[in-house]
């Protein structure tokens, strides 16, 4: 195809696709080929439809927009660049994929303003995006006035064949539908071609059929490549269905205008090389050189910096009118997009004593979202169908759901790795709110792949994770975590707790909302334990601490979490009665304690005391950093077993005696 | 309702209803509520039309079943004791998630003949059926003849609400669509609860629908409480249908005969009481006492044990007619089912020396594969979408697909779970077959609650998980794994390498082939390596050896893995120049290396050298067993970056100067 003259939209489409091409060929590193196939959908959505301000990235009302299918981030960073937003300047495109560069492989939202959340790991953003736009339906219900409407945003979503073979995507969007959240505009880049060649040797579902089976509004452009009236006329119509989210097929070309590699896997995920860059060129139509912007084509797109700041200024009147009709709302409203906390939002936090009954810790978790919750209106999230095992109910609210969206129960259903992936969408709202999400402790592993991605890109999301040892019982090794604890442990920027008993939970939940750049993971018990008479909310917030304590230098150390640390402190006793010196150190928080001071460690491990014995109902994988070469472990190094939760703690070595035992072999 | 009389099919639903029920009563724990609803359905499947043998549950070509929903256990060990089955004894049933028992909380196919794969966790069931499914598919294009069938089964599946919740089932749904594997009916427990409440809350979606855009034959039966008929006549209709898999949604009423719990989530996963136990009785006429099952309902399903014996038999007739015409055939079946390995399997395991190229070691890998494929004709596998990223194709055999089920090629999408889970199923089918199966490392995150059972339920599946470290390069952190090894090493009863060469990559198959019971993940670099002078295929069995040595007593041990292996020879090399005594020990795998005697270890590690460094490009968590309190890790505790690899390298300290510097500083 030989392009004789070009529109002016033409143009910029093919301005997207050239800073595309010649970014990863300068990188020799890249995916061109989604850039050149869905450029014309993204330049129609960015230049006719999304409202943003490309000089205030962070404008509340903006439209939000996610490339789900984040390989592609030339077509981001082009855009963004394009329409005027000062992140990614001409340099910085030249700089893709360097070292300090605000274009990185990947889109990521800790790096480059203007884009909101992190994508690569396919699947994921599509879920965020289900989180962005259950927070603004959240909000939007909460704040919006029949005369005065505040928060008013699409999201759109770009996502590609990947993102709809993952399940994750499966999981959300099912969720979307049920919830209709009729402001989820998803494009799906159809572009038939992923990795291994066609989608034909795989991937042959139909997947408008799908969504339609979720409950989703769908169309099809059939000539995504060229016919921009098309495309326009999907999202208009998808606009106008306000009861449902909307995916949009849009069949393209992979490739579009590279003479040898348009429509094959060739050109996913490698450059196109400097003969194909000419060929493809020549076959666009293309004269100018690397890196060029026509002026036209930049004149135009730079007009969004205009429309933005009309946005702006627009809704800032809409919130000034707001504000004389709603003070309070309104300051709400302020304070929650300011991100600070209300003052006395931990005032309730329960401070349960010894002589408090014997309660497990994802009881006392309950009792700390609900302590939370009246004093924090941010707090929104649920279980993934175990709300009654997680005890994650807010008492205060109601069901999320579609007719209720002021609500902060949400409803996830069996669908964990979606749920995590919504939660950072909703973290990542840049609202103030404050999800939280649960599962059973071993069912983390379903939905690692959104935590790593919480702890990542800075969402503070809080993990409740029940159910945290073999002591859980009948359910039996598929269900008893023996290695998660440590597999959350090792995943940086992600704070893991295991609190001890009431006063610690308190002391985890004090840090984990507090903490709104580092996502936190609770891992808490099914079974009671004891309010222990030395626990200390404060002190988890050191991650370890001198929980008893004897005269002078202790012989030995006894190191524990959670549930094992009453076990410690009665093993102490007795091991104290024998005439041994013992100190109790509850370690809730192990990033927390690596990052205090050498001398707040020092007073709690002290070098010269090499007697150390950790217990913990674990793997002991990990703890040879905290007792030493000359210490011991008493953990669960294989998989559990199914009988009543005591009898297993017993068979595996959690009592009193064994603890004694070990403790006098060290 | 009250039963006046009840017809024989009655009553050994009803036997199965109160089995069920009495065993959770009498532990107070269990989940009830799924049996009582899904006994007509899965006594019409046992009774009418499945194929096994009770008395050798490993007969070959039995049908198999999974129950995906495997909380309702009690459903499957109440058929495997009726039928039968001499795991299952009544004693048995009365001793229902007790420590020691042959009836676990779970489905545990390690611990009750007669269950094929380990199901609870929500969704893998499924896809182990699938894989289930796809292995016979695989056997019977291999070895049926025109004139002679000796594959030929069918699997079925029972799923519920939850399973079709989780991203998992449909990934390999959808790919059991596109593969048209038609021997593969899932009934469908539609009872509309969960344990939240109703699916109304979280899940109204079209599941029908979905299954139908996946390419499913679908069908519905109605009132599956009662209807035996409409049961039998939908299973009738699914096996007719041969080329593609049959969902059968059959609306039940969870908990079903319960006056006060019935279709209630309260039913789930809770004991019924005894006063509603009694009124249950009184509810479905049940005169019979605890555990008792009245012996017309026996006699009936004890029928089972007669079948199978026929079933046997006449199979067994034609295994030896099959023999006389096929000998060789029949003789490479035989042995593929003893589960021995073929003689000489691998011997063109390839031994690169120093002289060799500096080649990655997924590209070993990849030689490895195809060295081992035409010896090994077991070896079946593939990737999710990134064959010439993981470079797993096997070239001796084509892709399998619908109409080419004998090839060894499987092209699973973007499905990492489903996969995971789908090559479970391939190993649990007990027919010798060897599934491997590969993404990037960074995504085991995405597979990992499948990886879990593989290594819980003994199914010897194999990882192939490349680009392992931050050397990876410009695609940057989201898919850089930096604490993914040591996150995998952590799961019980997996071998985790990371070879340092050809050579080590080479001894990590032969161990990982060898080893049916435990399943291998290897981390694989995307980055070229030299192949090591001292390095040693046959060491990798003991997980870690001496690669370099010194005369005397070494002053310092540098410890290693994969690609910093070759960087610490280099280090020890300058280390030794500057007149050290340096030792450089590779540990390929860490679980191996502990099941060593403390001879061997103290032979690699001896007690007296605590100047220990070790280099890893990935956290340092867990590295303390090893370098111990005197001694230092090179590593990386947070995340990568995007830039090309070996800047990051760089930038990271993993260069011979910072190695040395840090030795030195030791």
């Amino acid at each position: 195809m030989v392009v004789a003259s070009q529109s002016l939209e033409e143009l910029c489409i093919n301005s997207i696709r050239f800073l595309a091409i010649d970014a990863v060929q300068k990188a020799n590193s890249g995916h061109p080929g989604l850039p050149m196939g869905a450029a014309p959908m993204a330049f129609v959505l960015w230049d006719r439809f999304m409202r943003y301000n490309p000089k205030n990235p962070h404008w509340f009302n903006r439209d939000r927009f996610v490339l789900s299918a984040g390989h592609g981030c030339m077509l981001q960073y082009a855009l963004l660049h394009l329409m005027g937003y000062d992140s990614v300047t001409i340099d910085d495109l030249k700089q893709f994929r360097q070292w300090g560069s605000k274009t990185p492989g990947h889109p990521e939202n800790f790096e480059t303003l203007g884009v909101e959340v992190t994508t690569g790991p396919l699947g994921q953003g599509i879920c965020n995006g289900v989180g962005l736009a259950a927070a603004e339906a959240h909000l939007a219900a909460k704040f919006n006035k029949p005369d005065a409407t505040l928060v008013d945003h699409y999201t759109y979503v770009i996502l590609g064949d990947g993102c709809n073979m993952e399940g994750i995507s499966g999981e959300a969007c099912s969720l979307a539908g049920h919830w209709g959240l009729g402001k989820l505009i998803a494009l799906y880049d159809d572009n038939h071609i992923s990795i291994d060649g066609s989608t034909d040797i795989a991937f042959t579902e139909d997947v408008c059929a799908r969504f339609e089976a979720y409950g989703w509004h769908t169309l099809h452009v059939e000539n995504g490549n060229t016919d921009l009236e098309a495309i326009a006329r999907a999202i208009e119509t998808g606009k106008s269905v306000t009861d449902k989210p909307t995916l949009i097929k849009v069949t393209t070309t992979i490739g579009f205008g590279s003479p040898n590699k348009a429509d094959t896997a060739g050109v996913h995920g490698a450059a196109l090389g400097p003969d194909e860059v000419k060929l493809t060129r020549d076959n666009l139509g293309w004269t100018y050189g690397e890196f060029e912007v026509p002026a036209d084509a930049l004149a135009h797109c730079r007009k969004a910096i205009e429309r933005g700041a009309s946005y702006q200024a627009e809704w800032e009147a809409q919130l000034a009118q707001y504000k004389t009709k709603y003070a309070s709302e309104a300051a709400e409203f302020e304070r929650l997009l300011s991100g600070e906390l209300p003052s006395g939002w931990d005032k309730d936090l329960p401070n349960p004593s010894p002589e408090d009954k014997v309660l497990a810790t994802r009881k006392h978790s309950e009792t700390c979202l609900n302590a939370l919750a009246p004093n924090l209106p941010e707090l929104i999230g649920g279980s993934a169908d175990l709300t009654h095992s997680n005890l994650t109910e807010l008492k205060c609210s109601g069901n999320f759901q579609k007719g209720s969206y002021e609500n902060r129960n949400l409803r996830f259903g069996v669908r964990e790795h979606g749920m995590a992936a919504i939660c950072n969408g909703i973290a990542l709202h840049g609202s103030g709110l404050i999800p939280y999400c649960a599962t059973f402790l071993v069912f983390a592993d379903y939905l690692r792949g959104a935590l790593r991605l919480s702890a990542l890109s800075q969402a503070g999301v809080i993990y409740v994770l029940t159910h945290d040892s073999i002591a859980l019982g009948e359910d039996g090794p598929t269900h008893q975590p023996v290695e998660t604890i440590a597999s959350l442990r090792i995943i940086p920027d992600l704070l893991t707790f295991r609190p001890a008993d009431g006063r610690e939970c308190a002391g985890a939940y004090k840090v984990a909302i507090a903490s709104r750049k580092r996502p936190s993971a609770l891992a808490l018990t099914r079974q009671g334990v004891p309010n222990l008479v030395n626990s200390s909310a404060d002190a988890v917030a050191k991650g370890a601490y001198v929980l008893n304590d004897c005269d002078g230098t202790p012989d030995l150390i006894l190191l524990a979490t959670g549930s094992e640390v009453g076990l410690c402190v009665t093993a102490a006793e007795k091991l104290t009665s024998e005439g041994k010196k013992v100190r109790v150190v509850s370690m809730p928080c192990w990033t927390l304690f690596e990052e205090q001071s050498d001398e707040y460690k020092e007073s709690v491990l002290p070098k010269a005391v090499t007697k150390r014995l950790s217990v913990e109902a674990g793997t002991t994988f990990g703890w040879a950093r905290y007792v030493g070469t000359a210490g011991a472990s008493i953990g669960t190094d294989g998989y559990g077993a199914s009988a009543p939760g005591e009898t297993i703690m017993e068979k595996y070595g959690f009592t009193v005696d064994n603890v004694v035992a070990k403790a006098n072999a060290l």
